[in-house]
């Protein structure tokens, strides 16, 4: 249960087998920083090429393909005291007939106020400079080094996670990631202050962070897309396009979920969805968009872990 | 502001400009019954068709194309003691890799427990029995006649409304609908007792009610889509295929609302709508799936109203 | 075997079970004339409402609920000089992201030489001036009435028929409609002089014709998409969106009708399909979107007819 | 104008920058060998792991990001007399309510007769034994390394070509690829001896070839996608899902060539394609789906051409 305090000297673009930067063991907390999607520091600085450069990959020792990684997101502090936001809505959200009805892209600075828990518009009309959104830290883009060898650009997603853009994977989110590599090799960056559902202007409001995660290993796991555990939810989310295909993804992992951890069959798994499931949009902006599938914890849902019994 | 008893002795199948039940005033309440998805009433008697029977439609005075006709659904009284539902999750909803796994469609019956706010499965396994969820009625079908002259089956939905099956539509929501025939035509049913997210079962829990709604119209009424408030959200809702679709339509409209009623430009609606924007899949089960773009009430949103100014 | 000759006075902007114009006995040609889809006539007069006015709807004698309808198209001639296309390639044909630069919808002429079997774009810049293309005229929206009383936009399309704008159903080709009402009422109009796939600028060659059609009933009949045969391929088409989702439908139709009328069974089906089977996007313009599951006729297919053994 | 005998000894199951085993100049012609989908060579060995692994990298001296690669495919030889399909018709290719019928998955062996040129399915029913294809070879997976540093499955399809599964990259195609790493690095393999519109079934007849091909260097080229030209068709392919989308990046390519190629402006390259183009589904199968935007060569088109005047 070592802490470990890592500082990062380089980034990658791309999700894959990479030489790790640190190894850690099963219970390890690691506390590092992350560049916003830009590529800049806490001071501004740009340290890394844009696209979500990420820190790491973090070997967890004992992993192997079949295992499940589970990140607990304990902190999230910002580093700097102004985020930004790029685009306005994306033509991909709205009607096609209005897209050339949509104004430029442009960039805006958002002050991030740690104390009073708020992002506020910096520099913009009287009319919305008042306009103020709660501090709700989040991490977009994180997962572990896909299968077979590949490498992939971190403004995508998949199985092994990647840029999903969900704005509940902030602190006190535990998420579990399916290994396909030899330590697993987790990255992470891409932190938002705040964003909406589907994260349709493109970017939350991206800024640099110092986060604090812990990593548990869980051997021989059955997750195939990320699954996840916060105080108040269960969630598996999942990638793809249409919206419906992700939806059909993360629907069957929780179908699964559910019959794994309740000892149910799949006609009384359809009864609890039926009623009680939640979708949330995590993202419909990226090359692949992500539904999470989402029971809110009850009575019913108690036999469910991330963990295992 | 009078109140009608309306006792129904016919029904229909599709939406669209038939003879009126009834004419009311704006600002009127009706207080009427509706019968389940199958067509049976309080005593479980088929009384027409299966597919979403319609009690209406109800000519509201005054009533022209270019006007918006807002229901608020002022209360929904079970007249039943039980509902029902019928199929596990749907095909279109899980991996296409599965579907072949899915348990039968059967029948299942659920006791209606309006004291305790609950519904609980009836006579299925020991492990499951306990199972119970809140009582949420919602309406799943109801809307105005389409332009043209259409008439268009109780089972898919549009800008007239139609069946949207959302669980947001319930007591407390108002909800306006574009005007596209004299009078308006209102119609309703297809009401359930619960429903999760999408319709992914196919069904609510079906059952019979008694419902009283008040019906206002507003002049000249800039809505294209569905448009609703609730004591807690601002929502657009719209339809179409895939999920993407419905999305893009309900944040358009969404986008023309704020710029509306806020004052602010396109670019400005999208700092609102970028951190702040919540999506519900509302279903993703019948024809024409229905997203609903929703805002939670706070100080920015204020200036927003379904009534007008 | 009579051949009617109708000249019509009314036209219906939607497809429904409306009174018929005339009736006829199966077997029976019918000549008569088409609007183009503004409405206008021979002389350029418009003597409807755009949005595919249409002429009919024609009863069959005996036809009911479970047969089919099949019109073969015999004949189809400009009754004007010239045609009209009005928009550019639509937004939802192009990159979401490129919308913006798409140029200004107007609208042009096209001079139809009947003679030569041409079309050629009219007055526009030298450059392009010389460009024609074949005269190869086609029926853009036809039908049945469609099932449980509806009365749908010509704007769309469904099992019925309807606005499918796919450039094989011309002279030629015999069309087999589901019955789902009395007589079948068939409706038609919307045809184009020329149409590229997709109907991606939003029309094909807008004019009006003089068509000469042979209406077929075969009872007991098994489609329940529009199928169709020409002097070249066997061919099913069906509607919906994404295109996923008519491709579905199509192909899900040609499975049953190679099951049905080679006596083969699912897997042998597979076979075939897999190695011979030729997809045509129909529109990608329409609310609904058309895809073609086509067979080029061949040794294998001889056991195929649309009309039955 | 070299010509290179190149006998591979070592595969790889994903495209992306990796050490090139050989390289050539542009201009230069390589004749050499690919293993069929599951890894088997021209005796039925295994020789590297399922999953199209390809032969290369070639390396073309030259080429840098921004120039495009052009492979002709000047000849492809089956290397085995006989060739596999394993699957019936993908449950994403049919109405999902129809899943549950599919039959099972079986591998099915198909003489190859080169000499007649046909492919014949081996040990079935009777009554489908006499069912004959032609043979007509084409490349299902090949293209150059993306951008980035990535390394992506050969599953999957992009920009960077991939398994994109179209019939009508066989002998005599010319496809130009966009290039994004230093020398290209070339990759191929996935030979078909036959396929339908679309894989599916989730192969085509899947064999061993001896493959003929030479390789262009184009300087500064403008394509996005790739791009093709064969003696009688002008051909943009993209990837993506659902369909609409690679259709979409597709028209927006050809559209871009056009406007390059003929220097005509947008809305005449409109008129262009609305009456003239022609889609095919080249894979609705994998991860990525393939859409091609085609236009036949005729007077319009001389304008035109892949390698640049």
């Amino acid at each position: 249960m070592a802490v470990h305090r890592f500082v990062p000297t380089s980034y990658s673009n791309v999700i894959g087998t990479l030489p790790p930067v640190l190894s850690v063991a099963s219970g390890d907390t690691i506390i590092t920083t992350t560049l916003d999607a830009a590529g800049a520091d806490h001071e501004g600085v740009t340290r890394a090429p844009r696209g979500n450069p990420m820190t790491g990959p973090f070997f967890v020792e004992g992993a192997e393909p079949g295992d499940a990684l589970i990140v607990t997101i304990d902190r999230m502090t910002p580093t700097r005291a102004t985020g930004w936001t790029y685009s306005p809505v994306s033509p991909q959200v709205v009607d096609p007939r209005t897209v050339a009805d949509l104004p430029k892209s442009e960039r805006f600075e958002w002050a991030i106020d740690a104390a009073a828990g708020t992002v506020k518009l910096i520099g913009v009309s009287e009319r919305i400079s008042g306009w103020s959104f709660p501090l709700t830290p989040m991490i977009g883009c994180f997962g572990v080094a896909p299968e077979r060898g590949q490498a992939i650009s971190t403004a995508t997603s998949g199985s092994y996670g990647g840029n999903m853009d969900y704005r509940r994977f902030g602190p006190g989110a535990s998420i579990a990631f399916p290994v396909a590599a030899p330590g697993g090799l987790f990255f992470l960056g891409d932190g938002h202050a705040c964003q909406g559902d589907g994260e349709i202007v493109g970017t939350g409001i991206e800024t640099s962070f110092e986060i604090e995660f812990t990593l548990h290993l869980r051997k021989n796991a059955p997750g195939r897309w990320p699954r996840c555990e916060t105080a108040t939810d269960i969630i598996t989310l999942a990638s793809g396009r249409p919206l419906d295909q992700p939806l059909q993804f993360a629907t069957t992992e929780m179908l699964r979920w559910i019959v794994e951890d309740l000892g149910v069959d799949a006609a009384e798994a359809s009864h609890l969805l039926g009623q009680a499931v939640r979708y949330d949009v995590a993202n419909v902006f990226n090359p692949a968009y992500c539904v999470a599938c989402r029971l809110e914890k009850n009575a019913i849902t108690q036999g469910m872990s991330l963990f295992g019994s």
